[in-house]
């Protein structure tokens, strides 16, 4: 085995323990890293600890850059890696940094806060150590749309409501404008209540109730719409099923850890060459 | 093909490609409009940029004068489309800008505010570009009764409870009249917590605790009765199922798992090729 | 037929007309009298339109002791009614007033608001007039357990997080003691959330932020049991199924609208009487 | 029946009359002293029943201390029930006043809190009671994992979102660091809504909008989860249906449209009497 092929082996498969090892050593990293950027802005401690935060800054971004520049050299195609979510995360983890040792001259406060934003998506390279995220993210794919036209409905109901309350209310009672009195309503409607705008008339009072009651009662909608989604791919969170019905009576429905037909007894599961009861 | 059919295809049809591309421009004429509208409404941007929004409303009320009179000649039935939903959207959408015309000698605040509140109706055009809007509208409505009975149910509780709560804290408290003790009550138990009232007394606090809890436990009631009544109709927001229907007296609807019509008792699932129970 | 057995068809029996007629009149008495309630109790209204109020008061009054006096000589057993929970409801709402009599002589806040706070209970007249009311109330009862349990375990975890942020922020921060910790522990939990206290220190806020998750996490565990409740009893809203199976094979799951099993094709519902589709 | 296996019996099964009166009496025990700790926190209170919360707190530790005891001597493996949950517990509730006796001679404030807390432990050992508490638990423990990965998810989230939004507002509107940002998200998302910190420009505005929507809409995923596990489980919180076992295999958990075992094909259903499809 070539060297390239076991950087390859250690870097891309946690199966081998030095890939294992690599991986904790890994999560640990982008950890403590995400944990020092969430520090190093509040103003006290970056006031009292600005060297170790300097350092600790210069060392996680030598080994990411080594991490990068490991991975790009050792994939079977690098352009592809590159290009692909997980490569493009690793770039943006890295480049932040360098990014600011050319504005290291003129380090305005903008700049500053902008590149402490950018590194902060480093915390996406946690997602290459959970098989569930990525199974949670195709499960929220698979409702995306209802949860799209959804919020599409919300949005609109909020943008009449918005102008009915601005016409009620006026700029008088913190209504200022149609865009803050559609900022009202999505904090109305959604639950959130912050309380910085609330209505001051009986009947914007009376229809603030009717958008409490209204948000209140139609979030019963998409969780439905989703269990139900769920409940026809019969899965929960994983991917879709694929065929799973009797050879003999072409039923479906079958539960994963089924092995006969619930309907006529026929065994299940021969045909796709994986047995029934394995998925 | 007649210049009418021509027009009335491309207006009432989006199959074809003139009408893909008006369904375009229009979406677009139509996102400007309101977006017109929410910023014209912002005191600093309505001083600086008044000419603009002048001559852009003269413009979207135009476009949406001639597409309202083109759909009204080509229609089949003119009368019939006046009176449909889209009809009557279409007509509110451009009323407010003729109206205002005739107000423009004195424009007071509040019927400026008026004018502008109706105009935003014109996001109510968006409703005919997406069919998923149409079912989620529908979805809804068989959903309507539960929701409705469900929040004449919490609407009594709140009174009751806003009553004790007037009771209980009196005016000294915030909780001057019963309208204002409901109306907290609302505010409290769909969570949304604005804060600007908020119980004093140990009794009240108490109180308070059991409405949120009260709250927070029975929200789960109308999203059971929704997948519930979402799971018998088999449809979440996606299109019904075509082919499933009985040969014998063309029902749909049965379960995934039905070998009979539930109706005639014929067997299912032979004619489309595809046996009932691979759905 | 007696004038006793008319006025009894009419008043427990909405099916003829003087009784459909008589309901309406009742409805509309309701509503006006809670809404006179409400009202009253706003301290620039009731100055204003006392007299109105009063009178009106007097005229509600004597209208539902006419209706209790005619419900109870008519029943055809009075004591029965009396105690039922609609009789109790009837005597509840005309109490206050005649207590109101009594008091007269020394009208103080406190007795006032006692008074107005009791008479808001004739709202609960109104569930009389709701089937679906009725079959909420059950399907609440069938979930009551669970959503108490469910109550009851949140409760517990208030105390001890409370207990927690009583120790971490101190009265200093406005937790001035277990009870008030543990009320700002369920406005957080149930995502309330007042504002009225908030956490100051960096520990409270990370505690506060661990609160807030779980609240929001755990929501979702009363719904899937009322859903599991639900769909284990094929319902909704209504009462539980009684034996609806297949005459033949034995099978139940039937939808409330099947004629024929949807296993065997036999024709449902003829056991108990009652047809399957009626139901 | 010596001694020891009488108190045995009645100290760990409720099913002998004594055992209940004893449930009973330690049921009425636990919620007094933990109603006394939380009173006993409130300072005025405090201030005038000292020395009957003192004493009432020695007796309470006696009388905990002593079922302690007997637990402990007359348990099977007192090794075992020392170090099972409900035994920790009972420690639990007795240790702090102990701890409290050695530290009177410097009652800081800060130990008198953490004593306090501490002392509130006790209300875990009405778990005891609950056997609908356990199912609870068992039923948070199975969607533990779904609602664990919902969570991480939100926390990446939130993490990405407070950047973001402390990039765009900055310190002078309140976002005066990282966490503080994230602190914010998560009162957002959760839809708590202090509204302590709330976002002042209009590109904050838009940014806490999405947020808002995005909490709103995703809280139906972990509902989603959690219903189809019920669901897959077939148990919500109620007991384990007991009789439907094939009368071959011995497995249960078939669906209740299910004619033949799904594990091994056997016709179900005719052992207990009653029809597979009756359940």
């Amino acid at each position: 085995m070539s060297l390239q092929t076991l950087f390859r082996e250690t870097l891309f498969n946690s199966e081998t323990l030095l890939g294992r090892v690599l991986e904790l050593v890994l999560l640990v990293c982008i950890l403590a890293s995400v944990l020092e950027s969430l520090l190093d802005s509040v103003p006290t401690l970056h006031q009292d600890y600005q060297a170790f935060f300097g350092w600790s800054e210069y060392g996680f971004t030598f080994l990411f850059t080594l991490e990068y520049g490991l991975r790009l050299g050792t994939a079977e195609r690098p352009f592809r890696y590159a290009l692909s979510f997980f490569g493009l995360i690793d770039l943006v983890a890295i480049l932040p940094s360098f990014l600011g040792l050319f504005v290291i001259g003129f380090p305005s406060l903008s700049v500053f806060r902008a590149l402490r934003f950018l590194r902060i998506f480093r915390i996406l390279k946690l997602l290459r150590f959970s098989e569930e995220a990525k199974e949670l993210l195709v499960s929220l794919k698979s409702s995306f749309r209802k949860i799209t036209v959804f919020l599409g409905f919300v949005l609109i109901l909020t943008v009449i409501i918005g102008s009915l309350m601005y016409f009620v209310e006026g700029s008088e009672h913190g209504f200022s404008s149609i865009p803050q009195s559609v900022y009202w309503t999505i904090v109305t409607m959604t639950t959130v209540g912050y309380g910085d705008i609330a209505p001051q008339t009986a009947l914007g009072k009376l229809l603030a109730s009717a958008v409490m009651l209204l948000g209140y009662g139609i979030i019963a909608v998409p969780t439905g719409a989703i269990v139900q989604g769920l409940s026809q791919s019969r899965l929960g969170f994983g991917p879709p099923s694929l065929g799973h019905c009797c050879p003999n009576c072409r039923a479906s429905g079958h539960d994963a850890d089924a092995n006969h037909c619930k309907y006529c007894g026929t065994l299940l599961g021969q045909e796709s060459g994986l047995p029934g009861g394995d998925r």
